[in-house]
């Protein structure tokens, strides 16, 4: 498989995070993961076409945010939290309890 | 002079505030209000055309974080922080926090 490459803890960017951050759907993603741990490349409700997640993702782990674990040919995507917190303390942590989870609908039963 | 609108408290959006501060100089300008309070639209220190820093300060602006006072043709630009920190708790304090002020040299002397 290809590499998935991410930059080291020492060389995140803080522009770069926060960047990466400014966008709903990756927003979406990134309370995804601090929610449930690891997420596919689709997750299950979000109505977003497959080929714009993954630009999505590609974003997300250049900029730091998340590591990729492959298994056979799916990819899930986890947050870096530790190093985010060990780079920009709190920041992170911040911006989560600032997330709003959408409503609860008939959605997740997917 | 034409209004400055600016979004009200309740309207700021994450996704907007996060990629207003998604930049290296936008990061710096806020950098700098948040050091000394109100900032002139070419603050003395910065390299960078004022064609480019009107338009960073426009995006500032829409997405809620700055305030605008007029001075005859000058304007000057300062944080939104009470509203900022009302509607996303510690986000821009931590982020603030993360970001390193460049290093000391001659420049400020100007």
């Amino acid at each position: 498989m290809r590499s998935q490459p991410q930059p080291k803890t020492a060389d995140l960017d803080l522009a770069a995070v926060l960047h990466a951050l400014g966008d709903p759907v990756r927003l979406e993603l990134v309370r995804l993961m601090a929610a449930g741990g690891e997420v596919p490349c689709s997750p299950p409700h979000m109505d977003v076409p497959r080929s714009t997640l993954s630009n999505h993702w590609r974003i997300l782990r250049e900029a730091g945010l998340t590591s990729t674990r492959a298994e056979g040919k799916a990819r899930f995507m986890s947050l870096r939290r530790d190093d985010l917190e060990e780079r920009f303390p709190g920041v992170l942590t911040s911006i989560l309890a600032s997330t709003t989870p959408p409503p609860v609908d008939d959605r997740n039963g997917a």
